[in-house]
């Protein structure tokens, strides 16, 4: 396709992208670099590193195909650098070479060289780093000087435009500066005495005018602040915006000029909405930020998009400010009132049933659709995602249950101490705060968390996956229906799915708690993606049958086989089968285990349930012809096939499972119950048993009711986790005008600590506990 | 000081450097990088962004006044990526302007090139742009080509020291790089068949050899491996050395040569141990690391160190396995057990009392001698040093308090349920695993903690201030004396003053849980560096005093002198004080507030006790002269100050709590039970309090024992937090060969789920229960 000179001709209806995540389309990207991103802090020199970095990026776009303009700061620092280096020189030479403190010579060149003069001393050198950086990557650039005035006069701007459109059909990346030489000098401004700028500032109107002019789809402005936030970020509550469409306007106060070389924020919020009225998709970054090019194409949340996008929903903040203020108004409810909801949801869930499974069968039409392409995985796929009648009837149960369970639940007292008369301490059962669960294809998940969620007085946010998008949209409506009898429609929100699961996880000041519900991966990727939000889940599962040299054959064939056929995509089924030695029988030097030994007898059934066998080292040295090795002892197969390993006893057994093992569920079947003991004792593990399967290891088999997850962390919850792990507590003192300071030691009171009954809220006038002073050497104040 | 040309003949004896923190006194060092480090994964052309980030690094060495040397790769790349741009431009024009899938054009040109005709190319072209970065820095470069026999002659090795001697006390640093032209051709390798390289892995020996000629302190070897492994990466339980000595040579498995360009990791190992002998420090490390020369240079955990300094003492990793090994004996005792060790340490504190108070005399002579150039801050700091025989009495009481608690604190069944008939469910404490407590300057912290972690049968790893070391070594000694009765002397340690935090928090696969035991601002930077292990601690502490309009004036009075004026640096201490405005009185328009109100009446209190006022906004509004405006409303002041601010009414007086508390401790003064119980429900902190000075939230007033410290997080522990803290659970079920098939609808056997008392252990033979059957239609396998 041959372009035309005059691409302002070409396209003449143009909008910016309304998501996020339609920059990976841009074709055209003008990025503005601010002296700020390239410039060392002391303002002399390049920040190379920076510098080389965005040209990696830069050259990526442009050799995807991408057409690319840069305009660049940078002149002045490499100028004055240059001159610094040149007075450096010409000290005398003896003083050079011996000089002692080397370390200042660059930090004592302080003389001051008038900027402009510095960006012509610079210019040359600036441009020839930029050709061999970019000639790396094999990018060819060209360098174009423009004036403000260019921009004004309709004939220089014709020209310029046809210059910068000639380049980009060859293939060049345009590189545009200020023509500083000819530019009038800085401002004399008083903020800024004693720093002579050039007025950089000016490069984010030229950006937007030069994005403008060649019809650009996305301009993105980099300088050393983060975006756009609601006041200026070092007042408290200041909040970064991530998506800004000029409606917002009104609700951001702007600061005074804080930065030196930095346009104030309002003169880069001018001249983003100037580009972006003609139709340029604009963000605005901390150039500082790793990969922040590379982001941004991604599509991930960095810096400030603005967008005119009008109907953009709630944004992923407000929804996460509404769960909080939602859930506060779900815990000022009477643990009745949350009960009722629930039940309300419950039936609501039948009464729409013909609506429910109407936009499930969407779901699954897309799928149809779609799922050729791919091959295996849709069948399970396909039962996650199918809604039933009899699917919605138990969920309804379900959510029942958790009703008929919910109404003491917040609230509980826990701990009641009468710290000294007329001073009582409770301990009582509060919310967590804001719940984020994110879950995949399966849409019955959704009502469930969230009855558990309004259970618990938490607020929540959901975040589904794709291919249940209508199911879920349904189910929320639902949910939202159930809770505005109520009265708070806010406590629950469904993420939109255009929501980066990423960047949700950097919202810690928004969500307390992380609950991923689906596979193995999506867990592994959330806890190691979860910085600084909890995850309560378990990645792995690599759970053990350990059978003793005293088992009941017949007991271990039966755990054995449930523990690996019952249900071997669960997390709680068997990977790895430790058998005794004794065990083995006399395999002898043929390599054939006699027959009729408890090992060819699981090995018999496990063959005959389908189960493919993989040996450990230790089984593999026992037989001539074995099973085939297994690639890891820490295998999480998921499916018909385990691991065998031979052991010489317990402590071998106890020994593998802490090195091997997940810390999930392991098993020890044995008839001797000290050998029981000592493995229930040694096993660190969420889950020890004896003689039974590791498929018990579950809420619901536990009777806690729902089950929240199952955690193999060990700090708040651990295994099956019920309702209980959705809450935290709080301490509440009610006292008589009490200081701390009577309880001193000789200043007449003392603590009693009387334990009190949990159901009883009256407080005794007196009590004879043991009398205690306050002056605890223990204590580290 | 004129340098003598031959540096060789200069220093004759010379060690390397015995602790990775002395490397900050290296003067001369060779940087080596390998070529995986600065090409790209195509390997034809620069990683620029490494490559400038690396030259900043070493630029910022040279500048320091350090002598760097430099032995580079990348000649080869640079010629590769030189050979295609010439190919591509020699390719059509037209072909060239309307390439469709440009993306792929530096892809495409996998022509093979001879490696040593590129490295011909490229050679001048990576000096001018290593010329061209290094320039930005004012440091200077020279070109130094060299072949492996140069060394090996007499004659010429001498021509290159002298060369490179003179460069570098010209203050130029050295690149040295083979000269590939004149080198032999790569040997023929069948593993690496169809890539060419030539035999870069020389690169390392070429290093060492150089760091031993011109005598360098340090030696960096950078490539794209984390450093020396106990047995290849891939492999179970491989663990990173930290710090190599010759001496381990024996415990390292070397794997196959695994990377293309890299020398097998024997032949690093070999290069270094060479270097090592000649008196220089080699550390091995991954080029890819941000930040990985300054990091170095640091002293900080990075790569493999190697020294060959005999008296290392226990490496924090052996430290940490010993704690989880001696954690696990510990809980392999009786609680009696583990109640008599602490028994024993209490009684050892007092006999050993002269020696301790010794080694702590020693501390504050250090302190004395080393104080007078620090300016405030030491009279405080000498008291929470020194310790006393009155100190260690009561410590020592207080340990015996612990160990008379601690008997039935691990292993208590928390629940019991029988699943049904011979399936017997029970929850029990289990300790979490092993703790880090860090702690600053009171060294009587340590023994006290370590009784609550062998109470709570957990292994310990201790990281004391360096200001303590005598102190804490002794207690140290007690501590592992008392251990050694019960024959686990390794569960507790005390890790070395010279480890670096942030290297400690990295070990999250061998540290469970982080409790800082100090200042706001240890917490606060140990919260922040803690990426992957819980933290439990608070970092703030902006407690409020909210006085109502129908508070009694006297108990407010005490309640807010007690709050600020007890104890003002703890971090329950009030710091902001929120008044009813009607408490304001009349101020009028003259600004007095009518004498005798509330508000002047706590305003005298807190200036009689010498506490300096800053007003709230609001407050500010009311009054025409009042005190200094408060620069921020979320300021824990931990002195003698506090802020006051006057709302509207109980729900202004919440809000401003939520907005700009740290969700610690908030006290409601009123007479209204109505509205303190809307107080205590609404108010989402972690103690919340009703006519009680804030100062009662401490784990000895609640009555929990011993603290182990006071946690403003929301999941695990909340709030005042005793050695339950410290502990987590474990579900061991107990079966007679049961099956989760057993239990599937109409397999005959149902749930029971029927709760048992705690203290009774025996199992009823039938119960009749609520049955329930597996058909839980909310769980979520």
């Amino acid at each position: 396709m041959e372009r035309p000179i005059h691409v302002s001709l070409e396209r003449s209806l143009k909008s910016p992208f309304a998501l996020r995540s339609q920059l990976r389309n841009a074709k055209r990207v003008v990025i503005k670099l601010g002296s700020a991103v390239i410039t060392r802090e002391d303002e002399c020199g390049l920040a190379l590193g920076r510098l080389a970095s965005i040209v990696e990026q830069v050259a990526e776009l442009q050799n995807e195909g991408r057409e690319c303009l840069m305009v660049t700061s940078g002149a002045v620092a490499f100028g004055k650098q240059k001159l610094a280096h040149e007075q450096t020189l010409s000290m005398s030479m003896r003083e050079t070479l011996h000089q002692r403190d080397r370390q200042q010579s660059s930090a004592k060149t302080s003389f001051v060289i008038e900027p402009r003069a510095a960006a012509a001393v610079g210019q040359s050198g600036l441009m020839s780093l930029y050709d061999a950086m970019f000639s790396q990557y094999g990018v060819k650039i060209a360098q174009v000087l423009v004036t403000k005035p260019d921009f004004y006069n309709e004939e220089t701007r014709r020209h310029l435009a046809s210059t910068v459109s000639e380049l980009i059909s060859l293939n060049i990346v345009p590189i545009i500066n200020t023509n500083d030489a000819v530019s009038p000098p800085p401002l004399a401004d008083e903020d800024l005495a004693g720093v002579q700028v050039i007025s950089i500032k000016d490069n984010d109107s030229l950006a937007a005018r030069l994005a403008a002019e060649v019809q650009a789809d996305l301009l993105i402005l980099m300088s050393d602040v983060d975006g756009i936030y609601t006041c200026p970020p070092s007042e408290e509550g200041a909040r970064l915006i991530n998506t800004y469409s000029p409606q917002h306007a009104v609700s951001i106060q702007y600061g005074q000029k804080s930065r030196v070389g930095l346009g104030g924020m309002d003169s880069k919020v001018r001249s983003a909405c100037w580009a972006l009225e003609k139709g340029i998709s604009v963000v605005i970054c901390n150039g500082m930020a790793e990969n922040a090019v590379r982001n941004i194409i991604a599509g991930r949340k960095l810096g400030t998009f603005f967008t005119d996008y009008k109907n953009g929903g709630v944004s992923i903040e407000s929804a996460a400010e509404h769960a909080r203020d939602g859930g506060r108004q779900l815990q000022s409810l009477t643990g009745h009132q949350r009960s009722d909801i629930i039940q309300n949801l419950a039936e609501m869930l039948l009464e729409r049933q013909p609506q429910i499974l109407k936009a499930n069968a969407e779901d699954l039409k897309v799928l149809s659709e779609t799922s050729t392409t791919k091959h295996g995985g849709v069948v399970p796929l396909r039962g996650r995602l199918t809604l039933t009648p009899a699917k919605l009837k138990s969920l309804s149960d379900g959510l029942k249950q958790i009703a008929d369970s919910s109404p003491d639940i917040v609230g509980r007292v826990m701990r009641r101490t009468l710290l000294a008369t007329g001073l009582e301490l409770t301990q009582v059962t509060v919310p967590i705060g804001v719940l984020l669960v994110i879950f995949e294809s399966r849409p019955d998940v959704l009502p469930q968390v969230a009855a558990l969620a309004i259970a618990s007085a938490n607020g929540l946010l959901l975040k589904g996956g794709k291919e249940a998008s209508h199911s879920n949209q349904i189910l929320m409506d639902v949910v939202r229906q159930a809770l505005e009898t109520a009265g708070v429609p806010q406590a629950v929100s469904l993420v939109s799915t255009r929501e980066e699961i990423s960047d949700l996880l950097t919202m810690d000041q928004y969500i307390d708690l992380v609950i991923p519900r689906g596979s193995g991966e999506l867990v592994r990727s959330i806890q190691q993606q979860s910085r600084n939000i909890p995850v309560l889940g378990h990645a792995e599962g690599v759970c053990h049958v350990y059978v003793d040299s005293e088992a009941d054959p017949m007991r271990a064939l039966k755990i054995v086989r449930d523990a690996k056929c019952d249900y071997p995509s669960a997390c709680n089924a068997m990977e790895t089968l430790l058998i005794h030695e004794d065990l083995l029988g006399n395999t002898g030097g043929n390599g054939t285990s006699s027959s009729g030994t408890f090992f060819s007898e699981v090995c018999t059934m496990l063959k005959n349930e389908g189960v493919k066998i993989f040996a450990g080292p230790s089984l593999s040295k026992h037989l001539t012809f074995g099973p085939p090795p297994a690639k890891s002892l820490r295998t999480e197969y998921g499916s018909l096939e385990c691991t065998v390993e031979v052991v010489k006893g317990l402590d071998e057994a106890v020994e593998h499972i802490h090195r091997y093992g997940s810390s999930h569920t392991e098993t020890i079947v044995t008839e001797n119950r000290e050998k029981a003991e000592r493995f229930l004792h040694a096993v660190d593990s969420a889950c020890v048993f004896h003689n039974a399967s590791t498929r018990f290891a579950d809420g619901y088999r536990f009777g806690l009711g729902a089950e929240v997850g199952i955690s193999t962390g060990r700090i708040h919850a651990r295994g099956p986790v019920g309702v209980e792990g959705l809450l935290t507590s709080k301490w509440i003192l009610r006292g008589s005008g009490d200081a701390a300071s009577d309880f001193a030691p000789n200043c007449g009171k003392s603590f009693l600590h009387q334990s009190l009954p949990l159901d009883d809220a009256s407080v005794p006038e007196r009590a004879d506990a043991t009398v205690t002073t306050d002056s605890d050497p223990t204590r580290a104040n």
